[in-house]
């Protein structure tokens, strides 16, 4: 069975989503579209995620969204990617800048207080790809899915590492040890109100409980 | 701005759904409906779910839902709350059948144990629930919530009676890790894929990166 299959704008407008990028003030006002669909899918989800809602956030009228993107879908989806994309940057950036003589665990505190930075105060756009990973049209998901399996390489190689080292467990297996633990981080945007936790003590606990449940 | 309202059904058909309750074969119909309506929320999420996949699987035909629920959203929303008292109550009589000298890490390992398999083994129903519980519209989000916070307080008490018996450690924030915790087990069924990854590896791996996180 067929899932929801992307409602394509009028050609016209479709074909001038690729000349839009060229011109400044163009690319301005596309890139304030992006900002407020992230905006927009981080609060409400996909299901919920109305283009008259973004176009208000980002001032511009609704038919306009047409065209800088082919359809609803392809804004969402490119929302989605951006999130990954900038989300796993930041987390390898963290990585980078971390002494060479700094251990596996602690490359791996890092890692767990970038993810989380990523999610609350970077933007809106990894918290929108998050809560929405699992709610895709599967046509969007399987490219979505090519994303992830990077930045889940990223968090299996810490934790080989660490296991290499000796600092880690070995009790455990990898796989699934790495995916309850982005299960952790990634269920945040769930519950975290920021305007009651502080993103510091946050970083703090989800340390501690990490760091001391697979350490040696 | 008002979220996705309801659609309702014609009111004759309304009105019959009190009926249909009464009736043995028109109560089997409409459990078979809402075991339709879990599996279908579980695998497409909110946004995907299509009550003509719902009527395919239930074996009715679309139109014999509105004879049933008042709407799709009524059919979601009675999923998402048998989602979250079936497995509530799972995991209070897993606690219940413990012995009665059982600490309180031996409660919170049998904790893990029961939403693991609310999840995977006793119906779709909780893995419905959890998979969708950020993506409702804002009425049913709101009466949905009033069940987590009852099934919330349940851990907070497991995480509080640890801590007051000195089992596990004292500089983390009782609220803070269980939702942590919470987090690695709700965000599985994003990612476990049955048939590849065994409950009994995955309740193991759990339970010894979790309490070796919380231990003192």
């Amino acid at each position: 069975m067929p899932r929801a299959s992307e409602r394509s704008a009028p050609r016209k407008a479709a074909a001038s989503t690729r000349a839009s990028r060229s011109n400044p003030k163009s690319a301005a006002t596309r890139e304030r579209i992006l900002d407020a669909g992230a905006s927009i899918l981080a609060r409400y989800g996909y299901a919920g995620a109305r283009l008259e809602d973004v176009a208000e956030i980002a001032g511009v009228a609704a038919p306009a969204i047409y065209y800088y993107f082919r359809s609803r879908e392809s804004l969402i989806e490119e929302v989605m990617q951006l999130g990954a994309s900038r989300a796993h940057e930041h987390v390898r950036s963290a990585l980078d800048a971390l002494p060479s003589a700094a251990t596996p665990l602690e490359r791996i505190e890092a890692a767990i207080r970038a993810h989380l930075e990523a999610l609350f105060e970077l933007s809106d756009y990894a918290a929108a790809n998050i809560r929405n990973s699992g709610q895709l049209p599967e046509q969007i998901r399987k490219r979505q899915y090519e994303q992830e399996k990077l930045y889940g390489a990223l968090w299996q190689k810490l934790l080989e590492a660490a296991r290499t080292s000796g600092e880690v467990r070995t009790d455990f297996d990898p796989y699934l040890t790495k995916m309850l633990v982005l299960g952790s981080l990634n269920w945040t945007p769930e519950w975290v109100d920021v305007k009651t936790t502080k993103l510091e003590e946050l970083v703090r606990q989800a340390q501690n409980l990490i760091l001391s449940g697979i350490r040696a």
